[in-house]
């Protein structure tokens, strides 16, 4: 018997994209620290390198929009060098508060063979206890904001001051501020229309331990779109009762993971801004930028391969996220 | 500036395919065991209900092949009811020893939150114990071998029956194999052309944590084909430098996950036996439509819910995978 199948076609195809660079409407504000970190990995270790989840976001973010309006705050120790490169690629620096008689903040960790997992030897709030944002007048315009991982009330107090409701708030957090502050993070949450949590941290803020309930969960808070990020087995997108299943690129060795969140962050916020695009298939979009970028930070100490990478680089590899997940199928 | 990007087109598309069916030609043997199982998970309890990798495998690749050959040993306590639904099924059960005066192969187990750890709480070996399976003569001409999980030198002595070397050969193993026989379990490798491993499995047998270096060093033991199967993080195809990620179906709940692997193992190679299409772009579809039926296992306790999907469920099922992993890209 022969049996003639129904043909179906769906495309995951690259697109054409006009898109006007540097335009004063496709601004983001990024808000997070600016840091030093010490990491050990089964691979290496390395002693006080530049970090913070502002950093990463921003260097990651400035591959897709600029200008960035940076809000953080620094010590007198941060290097100038840095700044400068911040500044040569769109990073706008008049947000960042820096306090010269004091230190930047410092965190030093230690990573295991499951890099899902780390131990925070140290942390030194130094800049960082003091910490209360001031939104500079011309961030005002900015339609994006990206809250990175911080104090939930300094978030919140970022949101309060803007005087147009922004088109789009992503925020990132953490399981220490769900023990230690639950009431300011659950009322900066009304305000958040997409958060990023790791698979923990969504099990932990939802009392689910099911992601699928766990999302269900975290939407009643107030974010519209809930993104677990997963490490190794990719990410998930929620938005209502629709699902995005995002793979990550099989690595031989993840060398350092610091960072790739705030990475992946910058990329998924730095594609939405500047696409302008808040739609759930947009959001898709996004995330594979997001993990595509995570990709890259990992594969080297610190933002060292953040810095390096070049537009090819970033377009072969989302490219191969295309490839990864690209399958042909019959109905039976 | 505007910017004119690239476009490219890449297709996830339900193909048309000429199948005929039930043809002597497209017969595949399925060896494993057939048993009773004791559930215990946190949405329930089960006592003795039917189990084993080959029941399981042979109820998902029904779906696709006919006639399927079965290899087992059972007592003369296992239901006469579920070999006459397993014959309607197309499943030939010339090659399933009975021992009318000795008992069936018996596992209970508990699952717990994580349903990827499970701990055993009572084997019964039972007529497993005497296990030495003969290939009948009919079963000769078959052209796929699916090894379910079972000792390996049992696995080893059916290959070794097999006058013409089959098309294909895949396999499932174990831990415990790993611990007690692992020269056995190397020798059948040899004679393997996909094994099948969940990502523990994977780094125990190739002493890698990463799981692109675990499958490597597995390819390197003879079989050329690699699955990693991550439960509800989905799977990955390794061949050569190939890689395919193929995701899971994000469940509320996962209320019995015995089997699952079973099932995916017979919608594999069910499919592939269908198709006879042993290519790494058709091994991809295999696991897509594998994923497909254990997301089904698992949603009732044992057998269950496998024996009532009609054939428009799967077609559903394979859609909503389409679906979880489409997406629309730009280059930048």
């Amino acid at each position: 018997m022969i049996d003639l199948k129904r043909k179906q076609f769906f495309n995951v195809f690259l697109s054409i994209t006009f898109v006007l660079e540097n335009s004063k409407y496709m601004s983001l504000i990024v808000v997070g620290t600016m840091a030093f970190d010490s990491i050990e990995t089964p691979f290496g270790k390395s002693d006080r390198i530049i970090g913070g989840a502002a950093t990463y976001i921003a260097l990651s973010a400035s591959n897709f929009i600029k200008p960035i309006k940076q809000i953080s705050i620094i010590g007198g120790d941060f290097p100038q060098e840095t700044l400068d490169e911040l500044t040569a690629r769109g990073v706008d620096l008049e947000g960042v508060e820096i306090k010269k008689d004091q230190k930047s903040f410092f965190w030093k960790g230690k990573y295991h063979l499951d890099m899902n997992e780390r131990d925070t030897l140290d942390t030194q709030l130094n800049v960082l206890g003091e910490f209360n944002p001031i939104v500079p007048e011309s961030y005002q315009d900015a339609e994006f904001v990206m809250l990175g991982n911080l104090v939930p009330a300094v978030q919140h107090s970022v949101l309060k001051q803007m005087k147009n409701r922004p088109k789009l708030v992503v925020m990132d957090t953490m399981n220490f501020w769900m023990e230690t502050a639950m009431p300011d993070l659950e009322e900066v949450l009304k305000h958040v229309d997409v958060l990023l949590v790791n698979d923990s941290e969504a099990r932990q803020l939802s009392a689910q331990f099911s992601l699928v309930k766990a999302a269900k969960e975290i939407m009643k808070m107030g974010p519209k779109y809930v993104v677990i990020k997963k490490g190794e087995h990719g990410a998930l997108l929620f938005h209502e009762d629709q699902v995005f299943v995002a793979p990550a690129l099989p690595l031989e060795d993840i060398f350092d993971p610091t960072g790739a969140g705030d990475t992946f962050a910058g990329g998924f916020i730095g594609h939405i801004a500047k696409t302008k695009d808040i739609s759930f298939e947009n959001m898709k979009s996004a995330i594979i930028i997001g993990s595509a970028m995570a990709s890259f930070c990992v594969e080297k100490f610190g933002t060292t391969r953040l810095k390096e990478i070049s537009k090819e680089e970033i377009n072969d590899r989302i490219h191969s996220f295309v490839e990864l997940v690209n399958f042909e199928i019959a109905l039976i």
